[in-house]
């Protein structure tokens, strides 16, 4: 069978990085081109010193861009947007890593985004990344946009709860917390090294953008409010998202057990980690780093109705590249682990 | 004036190695005597490598300990009520950083610690460690119980709120995130540099013993409920405390900002933080290494009734020992500064 | 082609979970057993969380170890030489992760390790484990006993310089720096995430116990001193080799490039890296995590004789593991790349 | 007695900020101005989040400037030369922390520094700032130029064995380690957190500027060569010089200990750390954070003529700004500890 032609648009920050290695090595890719304005000619171990000697690659300019079959888009936030019909003439189907497609409403975007959407038409197109979620739509899809990663870890900590109605929708506190990898590669005072390391900063308390996503994908129809702060880390990879919810009824944690074995129990990348004793107990980032999985858990409080729902996962994989590719596999019937099988380190 | 003689019970382990630090730089203390059963003999700075040439003191049994004004107790949870009577006998004072005397309930106790209390009829005389709140019992107090590090920060985050009863009591989530030093040096897998690196570790989910602390010093005499849950990170010092209260009125940030004020404005280790900009904008237990300041912010959600109400310490300082030089210095009638007038590093 | 059979022996430990991981994926073996005294009969995730799910294995006790084509050891130090005879009766090929068969001397075992060698008269039955210096005696060996970590980083900093007789034979300072995983999955005062996070210990500034592997590999006929100190770090994986070598002849660095072009041209697993700028100029184990590659650089000191040269590896990949698999491809014929691919990620 | 009234000239760094730290605690001091052009106007706890609420202190432009007696210079290396004699006229005493007045030669300077000196006739004038070596010129000091980070620890590693010519003068090979406070507050892609964590980065292995003090003050008259590189750790402070020596004549471990003793016994900030047992036998970076020791220690090579000598500091404080105050002291004939007693913490 026939190689599928590749390329990735903006491949020279971390999530490009990141679907270059994955695509390098998946079986049925053929990778053609990565644009990159500022390395253009530039071999792309410059960017992605992990890859030197694997690939010899060189970055394109993004107008030297040829026909292929996929592209990714992996461009700073907003560029998809605007560049959408251009990048259509290069590829029948898409696959975009940024903000620019993931939410259905264009008022939604604006209020979150702070400019209006430049092709609000186009919203519509596109199926929201999480494959455990639109698994049926990926597979016939030409337009997928992908997850944002705080996003990602609440939305699958939460879902099996929400969709089976199980929750008071108006009190669910959530506490993502973050590496610094998911600021990207540009360079600022607060990610200078003396100053990042070590941080347990509150830098998004209310407000996070990535709230949007949330309430569109968990809403079922109904209102919901997500009380949602993120707290930045010295880690570079992982996200933990750390979810308080509150049961209609009084749920045992058999019963829950059940809910989550009952959405997830055929997930090829989601396990439910809940132990008696160790030091995993719950699920860790730590452990997932460079693997596609969400670990996903929970405790129910014995003193209250509330539940906590727990969700791993590594912000460069499952959160972005990963799941774009697991999404790739999808839409071209592949098996939906292909060229995501590294199950990530121990120790690390 | 003739120095206070003290002297620490059971000070090989961080608490007691914080202490002595302390202790040995303070001007209206002469240290006396430092216990280890383990180290007998041994010199202090064998379990506290900063100390070596700053002091000559060697560790002595508990058996020999001489009589002295004040006993600061640094022993293993269970130890000091165990063993009350006798240490009465050493000292008119008693300090003591263990849970022991921190509940005012006997039936909590058990609760929470899992056994009876050894002599219940001494809750009553120990005064609650945090000077902010306990001032004035402090300044005529012979026996203190330091306060949990998880406990004081989370309680001075929301001292303000629920004094001035603008909570919903029913609704708080906290979510603390600490460092390794809070489990004492104590070996185990779990604390093995290579499994306790980097990790976003949910060790505490629900029942985390320091709720009992919380609820005790913020009820002013209603039901209230504390959904907590403790995350262990990858520092070695530092606490955040990130708590999300329900406001009852539509208060907006200025209210607050005055109410925090009235209550926090003339302490002298508690600083308001909340900036617009910068990478330090609200509290960040990094820059609190070594000093005994809490730092406290908020911030209002603009599309709810949530107030997120933040805390930072170092856990060894404001969370442990600093704070227990905190109260020895409002008991002796010093200035509350005396001996804790570092004020943290950066960058660090 | 039917696969190979292969077990473990002592896999519960860090060199024994990394091993494990890569067999789980490696096309041409078939996994029987792992065996734990500690463990036996629970789940290696365990042990191994970032394999859960990947495989339902539970250990097996070293009793009830059957007979299989591959026998790798992860024994403690002392065990494989103690049992090497029974364990030959399990399986025709063993490839010995501990220091037992390293040396070939038994006066030098005795030396370095502090006891007289259980088996002499095995040591030569076993071929040193680097590839890249003994691949032909691989392709036909019974027997391997792996590489140490430091002692890989080292010989392959400076094989080509050796081999080629280009350097002063008693002048050479080797400076190793390395993570926490290399002291294994043992707790220890030393290794407590309070105490080990973010030392530079000096653990052993001269007497290190690879020296005697390094000088047995480099010293082609000749006497010849190294002068090695290992450093502590507070990393979990990775060890940097920094070699100051100094030269017998003036060579140019367009000279040495040759030397090493030379040696190291064909080889898959190392790279020469050298750089005029960026942040990845010369090798970094950061980048290696994960990966099997040994990456090697250089630098000529403008003002001496004196060369630095530089190799960074993934302590429990090309330093013990991942070496033992290319090894294990050697012997029977496999790409030496297979099951080898991962190329380490970044960030990270 | 009047207190020494001083300003800081270049505020805004990390050194500008740890000598506000010290210098607003010290009991003689009275602090004046800081200066910064890029936040002139702003309050000196934007740049150093450790002293808000402890000082009001704005920035001031440097032309605002006012006369004191004692002016520190922490502006950026050559900066200093080139604005001396307007900043002569502001103070009678100048500290001076850049590399600009470090070297005696003006052809040092040049040929280190890239580029010509602009007041060679001024280089004689200061004293060179390692108290240890200078203390006598200090007391009559009118100029001081405090030492770089690495050299002071590598210099007072070796100077009582080049003092006492023990050692080969062109063998020694010296291996510094270093955190990433050493490169300043100027943000860059190599210092971007995700690049920069638990890197082991050679980003010196020839050529180091820091060369050319070690090489001035440890000649005592006859040429010796210094084999120096430079490593860059993920920490944020600590230096560790691992100096490599080759002995003359063969001395016995105690007789190192009697030339350490003799030159240094006396010397408040130096600790000869030599430990058989303990994670903490040698110096060690790690618990000298925010203390002005050098912890200096050594091992005998049982193999060969080598010696081991190991000098630990925080390079912000016995590398810059804690060694400034102690020249400063030494300038003013205070005690040489005043303002710079704080031992370290531990565990951090």
């Amino acid at each position: 069978m026939a190689k599928i032609s590749v390329s990735i648009a903006g491949g020279s920050g971390y999530t490009g990085g990141e679907l270059l290695r994955l695509l390098l090595f998946h079986p049925q890719v053929e990778l053609k081109q990565v644009t990159s304005e500022r390395l253009t000619g530039k071999s792309v171990y410059k960017s992605h010193p992990n890859l030197r000697k694997v690939t010899q690659l060189k970055f394109s300019a993004l107008d030297d861009l040829q026909e292929c079959d996929v592209l990714f888009l992996c461009l700073p936030h907003g560029k998809s947007m605007c560049g959408l019909d251009s990048l259509k003439l290069k590829a029948k189907k898409i696959i975009d890593l940024s903000g620019d497609f993931r939410l259905k409403s264009a008022a939604g975007y604006e209020k979150w985004y702070g400019k209006p959407h430049a092709c609000p038409e186009n919203l519509m197109d596109f199926v929201y990344g999480i494959p455990e979620l639109h698994r049926e739509e990926m597979r016939a899809a030409s337009f997928i946009s992908s997850a944002g990663c705080n996003a990602t870890a609440t939305i699958l900590a939460l879902y099996p709860l929400y969709k089976n109605r199980l929750v008071e929708l108006d009190r669910t506190v959530v506490e993502v917390k973050g590496g610094s990898s998911e600021g990207g590669n540009s360079v600022s005072e607060a990610s200078h090294h003396p100053e990042r390391t070590d941080v347990v900063r509150s830098y998004k308390p209310t407000q996070h953008r990535h709230i949007a996503e949330v309430v569109q994908e968990l809403s079922f129809g109904e209102p919901i409010q997500m009380h949602f702060s993120a707290t930045a880390l010295g880690i570079v990879r992982g996200v933990l998202a750390t979810c308080h919810v509150f049961l209609k009824e009084d749920l045992q944690e058999k019963d829950i057990w059940k809910v989550y074995r009952q959405e997830y129990g055929q997930e090829p990348f989601i396990r439910i980690v809940k132990e008696a004793t160790g030091a995993y107990r719950y699920p860790e980032p730590k452990v997932l780093i460079g693997s596609n999985y969400c670990d996903v858990g929970f405790k129910k409080d014995e003193e209250s109705s509330r539940l906590v729902a727990i969700a791993a996962i590594d912000n460069l994989m499952k959160g972005a590249s990963g799941q774009a590719v697991q999404a790739f596999n999808l839409m071209h019937g592949f098996a939906e682990t292909t060229g995501l099988e590294f199950p990530g380190l121990h120790p690390i």
